[in-house]
């Protein structure tokens, strides 16, 4: 089996994109990654869409999205896991190269999140549970994660104001990233004033959707080194499931596919927890992001509210988390996230991040879930 | 790379299913399939869903899925490219076996089409074109099939008596199919008398939508081998995609995915059009089974009116086409179809097929295209 690595990188700006049609957003991330590959059309070989197909006017986006980037006739596929949609289509290319079925591949997550009404909207977030026994009592995604941060806090004492210094933590960092939609600091009393969604989570523990797209390039070994002389290689991929409904799981404290895929990503890598410098977790929620610290082994279960009280997820703590200010502060267009996470961690290990760099940063991690936890996909990059 | 085979297929009954959700359908298809490969939930490692999500209630079926069919923390995805996310969730199986992430992979298609509302089924219809310039000017999908039809006809002096012998010879066989949807013979004098869809278009030149699952299981050559003595083998596996806009393409009289695919199909298992003995098109309507027998050279271009005039598609012709009924006589669960083609291609293969068998079928073929032709997947499959 060969690696893979990633040979180019392109990330367009998250938010309100009146202005793009859901391929233009395909198309402006595509073209900064071939521009940062140095390719043109004719070295690749396939595409991969990361997207929620559910949230567009426009069906079947893979053709659209190929036709736009002037692709065809070149194979191309989506892939949809809810948020994990991005890190999946990463997943299905990586095994693409692996199995010599295509050698240079782009992976492209995208997503249009506001062309749809309010009331449609929200009529998908209500149906992410299983729709015959429990969206109907009310299972929204705040409504899940405001249980998972009640529970943690009553096991484990973690405070409110823990959770929301996960917040002020992605905005610091979010006000350095020109990609981000909320480019703005905040204090944690600002964070504490705002308006209660499913308590205790308030709208400063949410994430907020967006417009957007990501887009990394792949190829086997060979490929990668006569393309690039700063390849960032995939050397640990982690996929695992779990029940939709969290009745049936075995803590409401964690996310055990997390755990699962993250175990699993560290054991193909060859390395653990201690070794990784720089993280994009999935922080839809504030409380998803210290759970996050625990599942990944970055701290031990029941420590992230005291994790991140210390600092230790910041630049200079023991792993700087989500330093392109995270799902919190970048804004989450679902299908595009884990390819941003991915974008972010290839970007920190070539020492291309600017502001926000990480020092020293060689050996890098993404941890992308769906849904309530129901997918999770970690993979594990390192710097050539 | 080793080789990929079929060790386990299963198939529920298509059509108006309100006795099950989408995960009880998917349950039906993949326990039949598990029993005829004799395996646990134990011996798979994966499971990919072939489905397209906006005619769903359920948002993120695979979620739902992995959960019902108790395969949890195992891996799971959806892959997406409209009426060919079968093939297109084997495809990625296939890859994923060939590079050696997974060894036993479930591939599940399945749909429901029928718990949405007239009209909003109209909608998703109506934006299968490409929304922002196409759609707008109704280009629905019998529109679009009634130009090729119209072309077709011009320029090969194909006859509407033809397309609709298309039509008699697959609810021929789905009368011998207790999977269809429609389980009865018609003359051509009752299809010439059906209803106006889309000019020349009448209602028997036009699949149905239905609920329904399909189920196939794949292994690597070695462990193929230790589960099953009648293997059927994945040995060519062509893909390619061409623009939404029929405006663009070269011809209105055939699909250059289809040739390409096809061709690319042929070239890696190292066989011609001439050694097929069954095969599945996608007849979506009666002109699309004509222009594939044309796409994948059973016959030359034009010569596709003639060819099911002269019945050389029945069993005992040329090649056997959609002799289980096709998507017209049998209907068409969008994201199950493709799996559905595979499964019929393994049955005719182990000669399982009953009164459907072809004599002497030891090479067989699939074709399952997506939207108007923007994506088209091709396999061979050769028995052991």
């Amino acid at each position: 089996m060969t690696k893979v690595g990633i040979i180019g990188i392109g990330h367009g700006v998250f938010g309100r994109r009146s202005d793009a049609t859901v391929q233009e957003l395909a198309f402006e991330a595509f073209s900064a990654a071939m521009k940062d590959a140095g390719l043109t059309r004719e070295d690749l070989e396939a595409s991969v869409i990361g997207s929620v197909p559910e949230y567009h006017k426009q069906r079947s986006l893979p053709g659209v999205v190929q036709e736009y980037l002037g692709l065809n006739p070149k194979p191309t596929w989506l892939t949809e896991v809810a948020c994990a949609s991005g890190s999946a289509a990463i997943r299905t290319a990586w095994m693409s190269i692996q199995a010599g079925v295509h050698d240079v591949v782009a992976v492209i997550g995208c997503q249009k999140m506001t062309e749809l009404t309010t009331a449609e909207i929200l009529g998908l977030m209500g149906r992410v549970g299983e729709v015959q026994w429990e969206s109907v009592f009310g299972t929204t995604f705040p409504a899940y994660y405001a249980m998972f941060a009640r529970r943690h806090m009553h096991e484990f004492g973690t405070t409110h104001e823990q959770l929301l210094q996960v917040a002020v933590k992605n905005h610091f960092y979010g006000a350095k990233n020109p990609c981000a939609l909320f480019r703005k600091e905040i204090t944690l009393e600002k964070a504490m004033e705002s308006d209660e969604v499913a308590l205790p989570l308030q709208v400063y523990d949410c994430c907020a959707n967006a417009d957007g797209a990501a887009c990394v390039i792949l190829a086997g070994e060979e490929r990668a080194k006569e393309i690039s002389n700063k390849v960032v290689w995939l050397e640990g991929m982690g996929c695992a499931t779990a029940s939709m409904s969290v009745l049936r799981r075995p803590h409401m404290v964690g996310l055990p596919s997390a755990e699962q895929s993250g175990a699993e990503a560290y054991k193909m890598a060859g390395i653990g927890p201690d070794d990784i410098k720089v993280a994009q977790v999935h922080d839809c929620f504030t409380i998803a992001e210290i759970m996050a610290y625990e599942d990944l082994g970055f701290c031990k279960k029941g420590g992230g509210g005291k994790f991140i009280a210390d600092r230790q997820s910041y630049i200079g703590g023991k792993v700087a988390v989500n330093v392109d200010g995270g799902l919190k502060a970048k804004g989450h267009p679902i299908g595009a996230t884990g390819v941003s996470q991915t974008y972010e961690i290839a970007k920190q290990l070539r020492g291309e991040a600017g502001e926000r760099q990480v020092p020293g940063a060689d050996i890098g991690l993404t941890h992308n879930v769906g849904g309530i936890g129901q997918y999770c996909f970690v993979q594990i990059l390192r710097r050539d």
